[in-house]
């Protein structure tokens, strides 16, 4: 269901994607390129987040009510992860 | 001739893109299609620092030499923009 | 504990950027200022990046494994919106 | 002249992270430290982007300008590079 929706959202991207190769292929205002790019980015930010929702009120929440501590450090460190990756790109 | 290579870098990307789309399509882990997402953000991210590049060395070196002060002020005020806007996205 | 070495780290970031205040009062060049700020900002993310770490592995996994289900939404709700604004700056 | 706003900004923002270094001494919520970290990086963003725009004002123009192509192709080099790196932080 969710997942439904988050695919939908990034064939938008995809689409906006597609668009901003056009413009190349037009010969467009390279600072025009560059912004469209960076609202791809934008917009692929907002999926991110969705899906990191997602995750962390099914697998995350489940792992931490679970018995298995590995399995809980393993889903904890890895939101830590996509987090600092967050901050690079 | 840039805009060619630029072109097709970014068909890379779409490409990259069309994968992270059947990942979720396939039911992939979450944190898998999070990272792909970033891995795709850093790629676009290389491709604008290139247009910026031939950007710079083109249409700006042009405006900076040439004797229309609006001109210049409007091209060096572009790349503040897309400068303050890199750190947003 | 975790707390210390929290502080620690950014005792030393504020050293770092009085550092940065430093070399604009010598004329520093303006692009060896931007590259230390930017570095400044590199620690600031390892340092949120710990700050979360800390954070998942107390009050997050005390309130999924919790029976308030108010607070479990809050502490997931939270998460997400500082990776969004990870996102962000 | 544009350094001493710079300066001040910086100052205002050093005052800032002394702050979220006092926030942590007192146990204040993680969550709210992170977000106060999250404000201190967008103002030093502020601040990168105003000094790329008085060095693009000067010290880019004079380079682009004159008469020394190693000189201009350095300059140019640099803000693709400080780009790139904003990308990252």
């Amino acid at each position: 269901m969710e997942n439904d929706n988050t695919i939908r959202r990034l064939k938008t991207v995809e689409g906006h994607m597609r668009g901003v190769i056009r413009m190349l292929e037009e010969d467009a205002y390279c600072i025009d390129v560059i912004r469209q790019i960076q609202a791809v980015e934008a917009a692929l930010n907002k999926v991110s987040a969705q899906i990191l929702e997602d995750h962390l009120n099914s697998c995350v929440t489940t792992a931490i009510k679970g018995n298995d501590p590995k399995e809980r450090e393993r889903v904890l460190k890895e939101i830590t992860e996509v987090f600092e990756m967050a901050n690079k790109v």
